[in-house]
C-alpha cells in the first residue's frame, strides 16, 4: 500500500520528492454517485492501468453500482458502449507534488503521472460495458482498489477522446 | 447560454427532462489549481467539442494558467506533450439527470452525454501542449469558457485512453 501514501501515512518521503501546503477549503464539492466493486482488496493485487486489466479479460470484471437517486442518469447506456468512469481515489494523500515512482529514474512532477497521488484525485478509466442490470453495469478496464467512489460516467468518443495519428 | 442551465435558470424544462433532489451535502472537495483563458466568453461561442476545436488550429490556442502553488508539479511536462485537462464547469446546473439536447430525438440519461450539465460538471479534454512558458501552457483541444476552473492534469497514453479497434 505504500505506492499509494495513504492519508494516514506521513513519512516515507523518498529523495527528491516535494510536499506542498494545501489551501485551508475546498472550491467545489463532489457528490460520490455510486461505488465500483472490485477483485481487488489492496494496491500491490490491482492491475497496473486500464491496458493491464483489459488483457485480463473475464478475471478483472468489475460491477459499478450507481445509486438509486442517479440511476435515471443511465438511460441510453448498454451493453457494448465504451464509457469513461471518473472515480475518486479516496485513500491518496494530495499534497506531494512532485513524486519519484518506482519506474522512473529520478523525480516527477505530478502532472506528468498518472498516479493516484495528486491535488486532485481524479481517475479516468476508459471502460467496455460487458452487461447491464439496472443500475449494475459490469465493466472491464477499471483497476482500482474495491468500493472505490464513483463520480462520473460518460460517453467514450474517438472523434475527441483519442487523436488521429496514435 | 440556455444550453448549459445556468445556475440562476431554474426554469425552462423541456419535455421528458427530469430533475432530481441532490444530497444536502458533499461527499469530497476539490481545489481549483489553475484556470484556463480560452477566445470564448459565451456559451454560443465555443467550438462544439475538442474534435471541432482542433480543426480550427491555432484560432482555438488557449492558454492553462496554473497557481504558483501547484507550479513545481509541471516539471517533466513539455511542449508536444498530449495531456487530459480536467476542468469544472462552474456555470451548469447538476440535478437534471434526464436531458433533451437539441441535437437528440428524445430524452436522454445524463450518463449517455457529455453534456456540462451533470451531478458532477467534470470535463475532460485530450489537448495537445503546443507551448510552455513555466506556469503558463498553450494547449489546442479545449472548447470551454473564459475562466473556467482547472482541476487536474495528467499524461494522455494511447494505450489506456484508446481502444486498439477504434
Amino acid at each position: 500500500m505504500q505506492e499509494w501514501r495513504m492519508a494516514s501515512d506521513e513519512f516515507g518521503e523518498r529523495p527528491g520528492e516535494q510536499r506542498i501546503p494545501l489551501p485551508e477549503s475546498f472550491d467545489a464539492g463532489l457528490y460520490f454517485i455510486g461505488r465500483i466493486r472490485t477483485p481487488w482488496k489492496e494496491r500491490a493485487a490491482c492491475p497496473k492501468n486500464s491496458h493491464a486489466a483489459r488483457a485480463l479479460g473475464e478475471a478483472a470484471h468489475c460491477v459499478i453500482e450507481i445509486d438509486g437517486r442517479y440511476a435515471a442518469g443511465l438511460g441510453d447506456v448498454a451493453a457494448g458502449d465504451r464509457l469513461w468512469a471518473l472515480y475518486w481515489m479516496d485513500r491518496a494523500v494530495r499534497n506531494l507534488i512532485v513524486q519519484r515512482p518506482r519506474h522512473a529514474e529520478g523525480p516527477r512532477g505530478v502532472f506528468s503521472l498518472r498516479s493516484p497521488v495528486r491535488p486532485n484525485p481524479v481517475a479516468i478509466a476508459a471502460v467496455t460495458l460487458i452487461a447491464r442490470d439496472g443500475p449494475r453495469l459490469t465493466v472491464l478496464g477499471l483497476d482500482c482498489l474495491d468500493n472505490t467512489p464513483l463520480i462520473d460516467l460518460k460517453p467514450w468518443f474517438a472523434a475527441t477522446d483519442a487523436f488521429a495519428d496514435a
